[in-house]
């Protein structure tokens, strides 16, 4: 939890009432009714301790992903994974492109190891290139890497990402690779690194219940790692109980549909050209983004224009190498997408 | 989570089918139908993120506990705060009473810091004495207690507590006091320090709804701490997150039952007596516990013994100062504890 007022993220639907909530990466159709009812099942016995070992739902996971249960740890949302995985690791050298989801700078300053900070370019459109090849180094301890890329929504291309896991492996640099928006990506840039695991490699894979099946509210990620000293390391120093119970439930209930993020990622086939062309006519400027959100530009205030109409988008200037006017906002349903276009015609003047 | 072999609590009823569970120190009667049916409300809305600064419920806590807002930090379960502290602490020096909970030293031991054992004599039960004074000098940076202890069920008898305060108020040494059972703790005995922090003191004080409000599945603890550097450390150094929408409204419905651990420390009343005459009948050693769990001692083989009949209690063989033979029990119902002795005497041999 948070104390002081350095909230950097999405989702605040609490400080402020908020009529209309696009700041938040989340499936626009929610949770699917198997994982409710998991939950809702779960509220009828409290008073067991959860399972440590998340036995059937990494069993499931491990299923699904084509991958030893061994090789699978669950946390608290992927968000804890990612510190977990940092201070298991305690690097000297860690490379970070940037802009990037604030979290992993955010471990690596609590680890005591402030990243080199590795620019995206706005020129490219935030596309990582093959540049960052030359920047890992016999001395980079660690990469970090979003994909697609948490505000940009920018895909690493698929050969460079394998360049890069081989150029990580030569020069024995561990790759952090975030895949939480892999289930709500376009197919045609979807890729995961999971069959490239090798055993004892040094390469985590970071992934979400949380986005695909709307199940943020309720805190379930999971690693994907065959590096198995790393993983005990990261079970040490973690308490037992971390994953509730009522989290193992949905989650085993969510690998249950695993067609749910299906019908989602139809919907964006329509509405992310919906949005980009509306916004555009409007003169903003929109990345194309492979997942369930879209980043755009434009002059400064529109953040603070909608939030005073109870709509909430992200305000991105206060990420790394972002500045006032850079925006992201969520992918939802038509209705609620025309919504939020008509909020911005009424507050913007083009 | 875990991923060895190497789980050392009670509540694992996961691993073999457990008719009788007599291991996890909850509550007997559960969970309030209030925390329930939050947990079901909140079941229906999964998917916006949790309110990261836990706002209303710190409020409530702070109000029942006569403290500010500010200076509650919540948990996803007290056993979180324990590693939080520690890793934001990073003391150089720990002292430890042993036998207690194991996680103080896991967390110890993942923070680089093996502790300095006290270890507290059987021939005294396991009860502190004056004696601790001397061993906290201006070198220790933390001395970590849990009162009623566990698996001892032994207070920190009140005068000695209030010395230990000043003692490590003058030497600089931060006191970690784990106040998980008190309100499942009899009324002559139960004694926080809450009213006596001080503004910017070095002492925290762990709490939880897990043991009085049957909540073990769901994960919720609390600290209190007027020290406002320290819970600024410790937010940094975990998620935004961590305490899941659910257990945040549980938490809240849980306060609006102050009297739920009563009727269970009214039950004690009668069933720790009940216990102790049938364990003593039955040649165990039993000692006086002031919480809502025993802890006894006899020959070794009872854990196994009942296991293999579904009924788990705590074998305490692998607590530090411990040895086979000493167990722990919860208190539970009649029909349970009846139960409970039912098995016992199916498979001793007195």
């Amino acid at each position: 939890m948070i104390l002081d007022k350095g909230y950097v993220h999405g989702g605040d639907i609490y400080s402020r009432p908020v009529r209309l909530d696009f700041s938040a990466n989340v499936n626009p159709f929610g949770a699917p009714e198997a994982v409710k009812a998991a939950v809702r099942a779960a509220a009828e016995d409290l008073c067991a301790y959860p399972d440590p070992y998340c036995t059937l739902l990494r069993e499931k996971l491990a299923a699904v992903n084509g991958i030893e249960p061994d090789h699978v740890i669950c946390g608290n949302g992927a968000a804890e994974l990612i510190y977990t995985f940092v201070a298991a690791l305690r690097p000297k050298q860690a490379l970070l492109p940037v802009p990037s989801f604030a979290d992993y700078e955010g471990a690596l300053l609590g680890a005591g190891c402030p990243p080199a900070l590795y620019p995206l370019s706005r020129e490219n459109g935030f596309l990582l290139t093959e540049d960052i090849l030359s920047a890992i180094g016999p001395q980079t301890d660690l990469l970090l890497l979003c994909s697609p890329n948490n505000p940009t929504g920018r895909s690493v291309p698929r050969e460079l990402l394998l360049n890069i896991l081989d150029r990580c492996r030569s020069t024995g640099t561990w790759l952090f690779l975030d895949e939480c928006f892999y289930e709500l990506t376009d197919r045609d840039k979807a890729f995961s690194l999971t069959p490239y695991l090798r055993e004892g490699d040094r390469v985590f894979l970071l992934r979400a219940f949380t986005k695909a099946y709307g199940m943020a509210g309720l805190r379930l990620g999971y690693g994907l790692c065959r590096n198995r000293e790393l993983l005990m390391t990261m079970s040490r120093l973690v308490q037992p109980w971390n994953v509730s119970t009522p989290a193992q439930a949905a989650g085993v209930a969510a690998l249950s549909c695993p067609h749910w993020p299906d019908t989602a990622r139809a919907l964006f086939q329509t509405e992310k050209p919906f949005l980009t062309e509306n916004l555009s006519a409007l003169g903003f400027s929109v990345l194309p983004g492979d997942a369930n959100f879209l980043f755009f530009s434009g002059r400064p205030g529109l953040f603070d224009a909608l939030w005073a109409r109870g709509v909430l988008i992200r305000d991105c200037a206060n990420y790394r190498g972002l500045q006032p006017g850079d925006c992201r906002i969520a992918v939802r349903t038509r209705r609620e997408n025309e919504d939020l276009l008509h909020a911005i015609r009424e507050v913007w003047d083009v």
